[in-house]
């Protein structure tokens, strides 16, 4: 079931962003996604406990290049942009406390749009008991999403940072791996149509994907020292782990092995599924090293076995097969190495 | 004089976008505007002092809509970006901390064309002791500049709020008012051959405009309650300040009256002054008000006369012309009020 199955062509009897103009469109981003935090010329964030630091993040979502609204609902687009940014304050340590949109859009956009991108942006801050505290928007060629999250890092114990993995410790994850490379695949075949509707989660995820809010806070309360998100695909994310920590990391492949889900859309698209489960990113899954147990929520998937090491990511001891990930530009270099998965974005 | 005068036409020679794919462009960024606190999941802002609170304010610029490479150097654009979000931070009476930027480009962008847009990113953020602390690059139809400002809050005394004019106080100004908008007029007219040299310095602002630093926190410290930044025109902004904090609001003419630059631009325009004073914004100026003297840096432009009043803004008494600005979205009903300087851009 897809939420706020609003699609463009559905709603073009609504009003335009022409039709509004720049306050009426504010309004309904604020009505969609209201903060008292809002509405003067910038955001005052509520006071954080004694000693925390701030941290910072921004990403940019670009129509017809990170999401197409005949794929995505607009809703889902702004639950996406809201994930995909707090799952980097959650790769600190870090708890999110409020995002900012500066917003793109034709001036023929539905306003509908534009509120249904608000709501699902209200839903997910909300999930992390946030909000919306300010934004922009402009006339733009392509619908643009830039979102800025902020966090709060309290105490004194250090951020979760790429470069601070150590020999001895077990690779960790929260969250889905490849299910957003595979639900990119099958929306590639069968657009919307999907042949088997038990892949439809797959799609989902997709569109939306979901991690579970405070798993970044919690693996650092518990022991955990570096974390990543898996956006540019799990070989890629682990191998800047390794390099930035001069390790090597080892990942179990039972560990990882692709689902039911994968399998069978594997099939179906006649694909192998471990590219999506190696290559695909945007999960959005946490990736953490720990010395302790896993911490709640997630599950081990590798160990840490050299320190000194030269940032070498192994399979079961054989060398990654995967090194490329998502390319903003992918350059010519870039495209001949990098897998069928991804020349087409 | 302008800085980085590369343009588009005579960089086709420098390697593009495409050509040194998203590393690249990332590492361009980065040595042209190095932070140490960059290249992981999120920045992990320098720790404030306590009680300081967070401020956070966003501003999307897009090529062709907010700036034009034939008018603008990269570098400007890059200081403009910084400078605006940077007056918003001020406006609530904050220092800024950090600054992070998402760019959007097309493939075929001259990589250099980010490199200026970063060092003019770096010259202003390095003006205010701060730094680009985070980024996100993709691929766009139009070169687009989403930059978020994040700013510390100190001490326990209020924010200063568009809410928090009261009657009896001056209404005071830092910073050129009418200069972008005579800029960008003159640039209309006439490009970038302008026939009297001497109106550069009004080009030039509006390129990249310019505030010292620091005047919205001395502001705070020394008595104003209310504050906001001139960038959608003098009557709009100020009329904002009067219907949020229910008073009313008297300009005097001699204070705001055009300066011998504007006469004469106006002159070679044929076009009254008076409408780049009082319509034109963009001149991210800082506009409060304060019981006290005006702080340093700031001169007096007027004064709030009544409380309980309905946000009427006058100019000594008469009711001020202009009321509407800068519009995102100019909808139909907004484009029969605003003023002709407007309704082109």
């Amino acid at each position: 079931m897809k939420p706020h199955v609003t699609e463009r062509q559905s709603v073009k009897n609504t009003p335009t962003l022409r039709e509004v103009g720049e306050h009426g469109v504010i309004q309904e981003i604020i009505a969609a996604a209201p903060s008292s935090l809002n509405g003067d010329d910038a955001a005052v964030l509520l006071p954080m406990a004694p000693n925390s630091r701030t941290v910072a993040t921004t990403d940019m979502l670009v129509e017809g290049r990170h999401f197409r609204l005949d794929w995505s609902t607009p809703y889902q687009v702004g639950m996406k942009a809201i994930t995909q940014n707090y799952a980097d304050i959650e790769a600190m340590g870090a708890r999110p406390i409020g995002a900012l949109m500066a917003l793109g859009a034709p001036l023929d956009t539905p306003v509908s749009v534009v509120r249904e991108i608000a709501e699902g942006i209200a839903k997910r801050t909300g999930d992390y008991n946030t909000e919306l505290v300010g934004g922009d928007v402009t006339q733009a060629e392509k619908i643009t999403v830039s979102v800025t999250a902020i966090g709060a890092l309290g105490g004194d114990r250090e951020p979760l940072a790429l470069s601070a993995a150590r020999a001895g410790q077990k690779v960790v994850a929260h969250g889905k791996i490849g299910w957003s490379a595979a639900g990119w695949a099958l929306l590639e075949r069968f657009g919307t149509n999907l042949p088997d509707s038990s892949l439809q989660p797959l799609v989902d995820f997709h569109c939306s994907p979901v991690i579970d809010p405070g798993r970044g806070v919690i693996a650092r309360a518990t022991g955990a020292t570096a974390m990543t998100d898996n956006s540019d695909g799990l070989v890629h994310d682990l191998t800047t782990i390794a390099k930035r920590s001069a390790v090597k990391i080892n990942i179990f492949t039972n560990a990882v092995a692709p689902d039911e889900l994968l399998v069978r859309a594997g099939e179906l698209l006649d694909h192998d599924p471990w590219d999506w489960v190696l290559a695909g990113g945007e999960d959005h899954t946490l990736l953490g090293t720990t010395m302790k147990d896993a911490p709640s929520g997630f599950r081990v998937i590798g160990e840490v076995t050299r320190r000194n090491g030269d940032g070498v990511l192994t399979i079961d001891g054989q060398p990654a097969r995967y090194s490329t990930g998502w390319e903003s530009f992918p350059s010519d270099s870039a495209l001949n190495s990098v897998c069928s998965l991804e020349e087409d974005r």
